[in-house]
């Protein structure tokens, strides 16, 4: 493809795939072994591997460049044969972890696909299962054949158009006529229209719908129910209004909806009677385990952190393989006549190395918050199971541990991947603008995961105040912490402005770092307290603070296991490295960015920050560099998964980029639709003739006559 | 449109309107008169307005909701019919103001129609106008007619593929062929392809090429030629190339194109020769002028501060108009049963009113930004004119200055406004990511700014580097420096550890804040200077430091004109509103942003941030808070500029959001193109019958025997 090269005027063009061999050749690091640990062992890594072999050589799954180039109801449509095509696999698959990981593979490189298959298990299955009887789960799941997107399709309807955050306000009715035995669903008023809901646009045959429960004229508050959408014809139901929302940002191929009920029956039995039951005769019970009903989206926010994982490695893969191919300007050092590459300015690698770091310390986080959620759910079933009362009531305070755990992680690792999303991009300069080259897609498609299942901004809120107020409870109550907010004891002891950190040797030993944040959590907390305090006992008022306690909490936490993970893995060999990345997190991406609230709390001296910002994450920069192409091998992501034309692995950047370009827009093709209108624009008649000459100089001598 | 208020079951709904109705009732502020505060003046003021009324009555030019429905052809389709309208307009328009304040408008509602035109007005003919002879410019733009966008149509074909940033290593080449008296231009290799070209794919006849200058062998670097790309049946020349760069993350509505040229000849009077000229016989004369030649981008950075006033002013108007409109979770302080308004929250005030100062910080650097550069060209044009050296000397001194501040701006305030949009998107949760509210095709039109005509980040750099040589040079040589540098003289007395503002109540006082940020960028700059010391002299170590230099010099030149237009102008009774908007900008957008950097460089205590985190912000933020809903009314955007949904100056933002909705999808077409392959995948067979019962046991207990 290259033009040119046998004729009197040609010169040698760039070689990018000879800069990433070179990379290749020298580094010691074997990426096999790195994605053992990046996935959390061999098998699952294994499994990684072969399921996306095995989509990338199916017909309709795969993906390549023409991706980028489908319309809002070309992706619609690719989107449901691949739904179709996903449930063939799913009635021959056996094991729940391939499954599993099937799902975040179909989240990487195909998120609207991801979603729409979601909605329904994860969303309506999982609220089925959360909230409804064993009989109940099994039939809406399996005599229904939902399990394997077959027979019927479910939405999940709990956002109203004036209510997301809020669901206990939301304003759709259930309302018990107990002479029919039914519920009647009803939408009041335009604001209580259930929005977005993804799938009721076209697809959804049912929504368990989040409603009021009125009984005898008492509002029950919000519980939640399955209300056929579609018959099995697929055409609505009498009294279900759906319409398509639209245009949007992103993730074009899910078909949101709005749905609004007008007096829709359905029978009582499709309450989801787990914990709220209304009896024949209208009598409600509600068991002490009813907090339990808002976890549905739990699960949601543990898939996002490793999501967040994924998304990242896919980002920092693109942006480093074109930073080692791409070279602009020559530096003094450069004496072989080419120019310098990108990534060797030192400026590029604190761009990009700091990316490629979270990467690999989220991976760590969100394979340990999967985990833990696993158990934590099994315990509580066996507990439940054997009536247990003292486990019920271990498991539910583990499980408010867990809460503030997605919370902070879920807000913070997808507002850290949008970014890194968009930096990865900038990074690759106008190439980054390109669709063929991933950026602008993953991004629109992404940056719902801050809004979505919890919007971000109102989860850290969530988590700041009960740090606060546990804090407070340690200082004026001496009562004890537990779980993830047991380093909260200590608070008595760092209610002062001892200075932790002052030496620049302490900030690259990561378990000092650690207990930095720990202090630096408490000391805002404890601040945030006496604001709260001074301000009518409002927690509005620390809503600044809130966010920096949830974030400073998330990076904690991923840290606290990278570390943990570090010292209990098999493969000693890659410590050095991992190493390297721990620091580099810990400094360029916490400290520096919290740098005015390190100094600002006295946990960090001022000369630290500026020996840490002009000398060490330089250092560390440098030490990682002649890795960083192997460090990105090691996700193992193919040409398929990465979707760019940039970023694949031979690093023929040039060449595999305008060859996409070519292929799809093809030169042979010289007009467009609108030559012909532009070309007569272009060659119109003079504004004199246009005029009808009724402004020159014989019009203006009658008229002035 | 409010559903079912005439049955049983019907509710009231939330009424948006009376909210934002109550927010203008209470202000006293004049939205008109703090209008021409923000235009610079009642002329301006009043322009603005009415061109944008001619605009929303045009048949062509008035834009809606559909517009975030268009495909990427449609959207081609409809730049080039509403260039021929503005064409029309042009050939019409008297007033050179009138028709700059116009594409500000352009960029501003339809950035994909403000490019393609500024292409060819902007940088086609700025590249004539810049390098061009007088006859030379007289022939491109007016004998050829286009500057009325008539009769032939430039691009601008500086980059390629391999050559961005670096315009000195472009590498097609322009050989002059004596014996013709002809240059050869020619594309090497594919890495000299030119790249991204606006315009290039389907429209332009023209093109002002970036090409090295090689006469007789010798290589004189890169100069400029006009190029006849496509002759006057718009058909391509022989030996042009040129493609379709394809779909891009935003700006659908340009055909950026690649070019590539095999010997293509052009006569050599086609070469631009105000500074070099080649003569008959192959001499080359090379003016001491000659590095002015560079400046073709200047007037598009300054623009696009322009744009960043003007797009930072549009969404910070339609995230308060939802933030006063709609209500979440009910506060202790809510007396009458309704919710919350979201921007009664301090969180949501924090993340939205920073940003409202910015638009009104960034209007008056704008007007300052673009007045300063009309009046150096001027300066410089006359005194080349009268061939009078001092005063050329004089202006040249001065445009590097200038060069300074349009680097730093335009990196700084395109950076600012990418957030701010993003931002502002967040803090309208779910709403924000539908199209129809005009986010999402905003950013993604918005984030090129950031990447062309002078990448951000090589922008910064070239801010970072001569403050850092400057300040060595008054440290080590007392060498004085002139205009924008000329603060950096003190640097001596500041090269300490004396802390500057070590009250809460100095933050509030601007002229104190202002020569803080004087003090930091010194002292950071000073840092760099020994950096760049211990890495034998490479700048290249400083970039780091260099991004925040630069970024801070920034905010220090629009804080410094925003000081000054407050004291100058003569609409005194706005000086309290004024005030407060300087003082949270400083407060939240410059001292808190940056805070591990004035707490680190001892400019400010410790104490002093965390009081203006906690209370000083805080306190500003609702001081201003009464007054938002007029602060931008006085913007005197209509709903065809705004153009979304839940933006509207109505306030009703729910009415008008689903209204939009209904309209563009009605929701009486109830199937989609892929309901028939959907509903098939959801009732096909079981998968035994699929696989033909092969799996079933009597076929097992037959394969078995």
């Amino acid at each position: 493809m290259s033009v040119a090269t046998n004729t009197v005027n040609s010169g040698a063009g760039p070689d990018p795939q000879a800069s990433i061999a070179a990379e290749r050749a020298q580094s010691k690091l074997n990426p096999t072994v790195m994605h053992y640990f990046l996935e959390g062992g061999v098998e699952s890594a294994e499994d990684f591997k072969s399921l996306c072999q095995q989509m990338e050589r199916d017909p309709i799954l795969a993906n390549d460049a023409s991706y980028y180039d489908l319309t809002k109801s070309q992706q619609r449509e690719l989107t449901v044969r691949r739904i179709a095509r996903v449930a063939q696999y799913l009635e021959i698959t056996r094991n729940r972890k391939s499954e599993s990981m099937r799902s975040t593979i179909l989240n990487l490189y195909d998120p609207s696909l991801g979603t729409r298959i979601g909605v329904n298990l994860g969303l309506f299955l999982g609220c089925v299962r959360g909230n409804g009887t064993k009989a109940q789960q099994k039939f809406w799941t399996q005599t229904k054949e939902s399990e394997q997107l077959k027979g019927i399709y479910g939405c999940f309807g709990m956002t109203e158009l004036a209510h997301g955050s809020n669901v206990a306000g939301l304003e759709t009715t259930a309302t018990f006529d107990k002479e029919a035995d039914e519920f009647v669903i009803n939408t009041p008023h335009i604001g209580a229209t259930k929005w977005w809901i993804g799938g009721a646009a076209h697809s959804a045959t049912h929504c368990s719908v989040y409603a009021r429960l009125i009984v005898k004229g008492k509002d029950w508050g919000v519980k939640t129910f399955v209300v056929p959408l579609r018959d099995s014809n697929h055409q609505l139901m009498p009294g279900v209004s759906v319409g398509d929302i639209g245009a949007k940002m992103g993730r074009d191929g899910i078909d949101n909806g709005w749905i609004q009920f007008s007096s829709v029956r359905i029978p009582r039995f499709f309450m989801l009677q787990k914990f709220c039951r209304v009896s024949r005769d209208g009598e409600v019970t509600l068991p002490p385990l009813e907090q339990l009903s808002y976890t549905a989206l739990l699960g949601g926010r543990v898939q996002m952190v490793m999501d967040s994982f994924r998304m990242s490695a896919r980002f920092t893969t693109i942006a480093l393989r074109y930073a080692v191919g791409r070279r602009q300007f020559k530096s003094a050092a450069q004496a072989d006549g080419t120019e310098t590459q990108l990534l060797n300015y030192p400026l590029h690698q604190k761009r990009l190395l700091p990316w490629l770091a979270q990467a690999y310390v989220f991976s760590v986080g969100a394979w340990k918050m999967e985990h833990t959620l696993t158990r934590v759910w099994d315990e509580l079933d066996e507990a439940v199971e054997k009536n247990n009362m003292k486990a019920i009531m271990r498991s539910i305070d583990e499980l408010k541990s867990v809460f503030i755990d997605s919370a902070a992680n879920k807000s913070t690792s997808t507002w850290l991947t949008a970014d890194l999303i968009d930096q990865c991009r900038q990074s690759c300069g106008g190439q980054g603008y390109s669709s063929y080259n991933g950026f602008g897609k993953a991004f629109n498609d992404w940056v719902v995961q801050c809004t979505w299942e919890g919007d971000n901004s109102v989860l850290a809120m969530s988590v700041g105040k009960p740090l606060i107020k546990a804090v407070k409870e340690v200082l004026q109550k001496n009562k004890e912490q537990t779980w993830s907010l047991a380093f909260l004891n200590d608070a008595k002891k760092y209610d002062n402005k001892n200075v932790l950190i002052t030496s620049a040797a302490d900030v690259v030993d990561m378990s000092k770092m650690i207990k930095a944040i720990e202090v630096l959590i408490t000391r805002i907390a404890i601040q945030g307290m006496r604001v709260v305090a001074e301000n009518n006992n409002s927690y509005d008022s620390v809503g600044a603070a809130s966010l920096a306690i949830s974030k400073l909490k998330a990076h904690y936490y991923m840290l606290q296991e990278y570390l943990a993970r570090m010292a209990s893995n098999e493969y000693k060999e890659l410590t050095p490295y991992l190493q390297k990345l721990g620091q580099l997190y810990v400094t360029a991406n916490v400290l520096e960015k919290f740098s005015g609230e390190f100094v600002g709390n006295y946990v960090v001296s001022p000369e630290v920050l500026n020996e840490v910002t002009n000398r060490t994450i330089p250092q560390i920069c440098r030490d990682i560099r002649p890795d960083a192409i192997a460090l990105t091998d090691s996700f193992q992501f193919s040409d398929f998964i990465i979707n760019s034309a940039i970023g694949k692995h031979d690093g023929n950047i040039y060449e595999n980029y305008y060859g996409t370009i070519k292929q799809l827009n093809p030169p042979q093709n010289t007009k467009a639709s609108y030559s012909a209108e532009f070309e007569t624009a272009l060659n119109r008649a003079s504004v004199d003739v246009r005029q009808r000459f009724e402004r020159s100089g014989v019009a203006a001598s009658i008229l002035s006559e």
